[in-house]
């Protein structure tokens, strides 16, 4: 039965941002709610004469809308692609089928190819809800996805996104399993692998939780909201560029799983290695290094989960043409000196120039995992993979790399840290025992990272340092003297950050 | 550190209703947005000088909101007990620590009772998301609870809900796992088990998808609205009552568990029993009789799963001190003639009248769980119970006893059918083959069900009936000539309702 004219109502724009969900606004007394029966949070369908989408019902009690006017949130109006005025008809939402097959892994049933396709479909087309989505994610987590399912889970989220297509037959790429501040390799391991005559189509993710991402870090420099396009013209040109993966979309049902999971905390394995791996045959890749950072605050805590998810890295990767190396490395403190985007580019670009204060730790891993590329590109052999990733370095070829690649992304600009800083000094002398490295990245986030890039932490007090009484431990910066107060407010109620013995 | 001085808001009530959900809406632009670096959907605590709630952020970019008010979605308001033009602080939410067990057991450990106590309490105070609420309910779903687990987890649904006591040793209770249309038996069953004085504190729920629960079928005869105080009154005078369940708030977590249930249309076993006999235990109930259909279009669809079902209860029912005994029943068609509270009163009046037009099956049934809920009670022998049942009823004394508890709730009145009706003739000649249940429901719900009492199905065509052409099939009621012409739009719309061969 066609109702669909009863439905209509005029949108009004509420401008309500609630992330990816679509949800619809409508006034408790009007004509569909009565008819229809609809209640808070009801499933209902929206369409214009153009587009359809499904959205989540939120009932309207008060006068922010008016009789015949019906609001959606930002997301809805994006995605039906209409304005304030247009007119949407409501109506009611048909079973999805896909919503079987997720009740079904919540009944423990193992799904096919089949199955995950029409999931992640209907994810990426907005027909779930969160709590679908929640459900689904609850679903595939703890040890629930077998290998198989992880296959068939990161092939649909390939289909789903977009390929870059490549004219070679190797295809280099480096990810790293999060968790620790400063970590900020990228930069560097793009920049030798590309000086090496290798290609490195590098696209990396902003901050979510952290001070800064990789992409933040890289935004300082250069720019680096590159499009599919863009980034072939920039890697046919220097064999690597430092693109922000969001702008290109590679793997959109991954933003939303994300999303939903970041809610929940939970870390879903099968999820993870999906994620990563159709991000990177969606880049083109044909051979991935994946750093596994472990430690007490890193996302992987212990080394024998270490060796689980490489040995799924390994055989999903596998299973979708992809030759994947692990690398286990040490995930006890923070990389490098700086923590926010702007003071992680300055590490960056001391390690690229050879200079000496630069960070010795950030050095040696970017070196660590550029070497294993090396050798899986197949032009170098075993055992001369480190020699070679050093010489690129400290010959100054990676950074004249680093700079051709900025120049082609519109160009090269210098990162400056906030005017504001402040410094803590030591009150005592002894050695560092021990960081707190969450404690340690709020600070940095209160003085404004990663949404204020030249703001943050600069760090000098590694584990094991000797420390005088009066010794900088490490520098707050901030642009604006009310953000350096918060993480100072912030830091005079701490205690246990750094602990001296 | 205390921020909350500068995170100061004005309530502003914006009249949303997002269900049980606390929303708050904040302007992308308001200091604590910025400063707090909060994001859609970021959990946060929104405090008065008295309360405290956690809340899901919305985030607002119109001006809906103007600088230094906040919205507050109907739930967050009634919650935190403020006005329009009140202040709220808006600070950080540290981790919920049941949340971990949460994620344990997404990961598939068993957890103990001190684990489901905590959990079900965050949820009642309104600490978890929907998303939260979700992954539980996911991660409860399947065979993932242990019996041992159901057990505490009605353990904590009891203990954050309230309890009836009574001074006697047995009370009685009955409860039906849902699925068909028309099963209205519960008013015939109270009235019986009432008349052969004994003791049943019946409360019962509204429709949820249905066209008719057994509170909206009370509620066209007699006031279902009482209190606690209320229904040991009504039963303390005359042994039974018919109550409105979501009125004394038996079981709040279970109200909030199955929001999220519906919505995901999953129906959990463990949580079900934990459902079904916390609140069985809050209203004091000592015997209880389960009565599960079992039919294609019920919600128990085998023979096995109905005994699996039996299990779960006897062994949880044991553990926390309930005595359940289960029938296993006939869910292949509706029962009964009346779809819709008026229309299923109507037949339950027939029955307890002894009219020969009353509808058998109805009669049936209501005898089988009577008549083992008297021989539970240990005043019938076994074999006796039967008969003693069919007395009671077919003497008047339950019709008797059915009038008097209606007196004691405020009286009865006279349920009467909508005054429009539109009559489906048969087409043909032939046996009746088959009956879609679920689109006769959703005729009856378009005609107005169960939101206008009167409207709905009178039924009249049961599996295996032979029919002439012209013969009524069934008729639908409708208030209003609208409603009418929308179910019969629909019904035109229709193929395979009803099958003649």
């Amino acid at each position: 039965m066609d109702n669909t004219k009863q439905h209509t109502l005029r949108v009004k724009d509420l401008g309500i941002d609630t992330y990816h969900e679509n949800i619809i606004f409508i006034r408790a007394d009007s004509f569909v709610c009565i008819s229809e029966g609809f209640k808070a949070l009801t499933r209902v369908i929206v369409n214009t004469a153009e587009n359809r989408i499904i959205a989540t019902l939120n009932v309207v009690k008060s006068n922010i809308l008016t009789e015949g006017e019906v609001g959606l949130s930002i997301e809805a109006i994006k995605s039906l692609k209409v304005r304030e005025g247009d007119i949407i008809y409501v109506s009611h939402l048909h079973p999805i089928e896909s919503l079987s097959s997720v009740r079904a892994k919540i009944f423990g049933k193992e799904l096919n190819t089949g199955a995950y396709n029409e999931i992640i479909k209907d994810v990426v087309a907005g027909h779930y809800s969160n709590i679908e989505i929640a459900a689904f994610v609850t679903a595939c987590a703890g040890d629930n996805l077998t290998v198989s399912e992880m296959i068939s889970l990161t092939k649909a989220m390939i289909e789903t996104g977009k390929t870059i297509q490549w004219n070679k037959s190797i295809i280099l790429d480096k990810h790293c399993v999060g968790g620790i501040p400063g970590n900020r390799t990228t930069p560097i391991v793009v920049s030798i692998i590309a000086a090496a005559g290798l290609t490195i189509p590098k696209t990396s993710s902003r901050a979510i939780t952290s001070p800064a991402g990789t992409a933040d870090t890289m935004e300082t420099m250069t720019n680096i909201d590159l499009s599919i396009e863009e980034i072939k013209r920039v890697v046919d040109k220097e064999g690597g560029c430092f693109a922000w993966g969001g702008a290109v979309k590679l793997s959109p049902a991954d933003d939303l799983l994300i999303a939903v999971e970041k809610a929940l905390e939970i870390d879903s394995e099968g999820q993870m290695i999906a994620s990563v791996l159709s991000k990177k045959v969606a880049a083109g890749s044909t051979h991935v290094v994946i750093d596994i950072p472990v430690g007490p605050t890193a996302k992987v805590r212990s080394h024998e989960e270490a060796l689980k998810l490489q040995y799924y890295f390994i055989a999903v990767g596998e299973a979708i043409g992809i030759h994947t190396e692990i690398i286990i490395t040490d995930g006890t403190q923070p990389v490098g000196k700086g923590i926010g985007p702007v003071l992680e580019a300055l590490d960056v670009l001391a390690v690229l120039q050879n200079k000496p204060e630069a960070p010795q730790d950030l050095k040696d891993r970017a070196i660590i995992i550029a070497a294993s590329l090396l050798r899986l590109s197949g032009k170098y052999a075993a055992g001369t993979e480190v020699n070679a990733a050093e010489k690129i370095l400290e010959s100054g070829a990676a950074y004249k790399k680093f700079m051709a690649i900025c120049s082609a992304q519109n160009g090269f600009k210098e990162p400056i840290p906030a005017k504001h800083r402040f410094d803590v000094l030591a009150d005592r002398e002894g050695t560092v025992k021990s960081i707190d490295n969450r404690k340690l990245a709020r600070i940095a986030k209160l003085a404004g990272a990663p949404k204020v890039p030249s703001a943050g932490v600069l760090f000098n007090a590694p584990l094991g340092k000797q420390i005088k009484k009066g010794d900088l431990i490490f520098s707050i910066y901030a642009e604006s003297t009310g953000e350096l107060e918060y993480a100072k407010e912030y830091l005079n109620s701490l205690t246990g950050l750094i602990e001296i013995n």
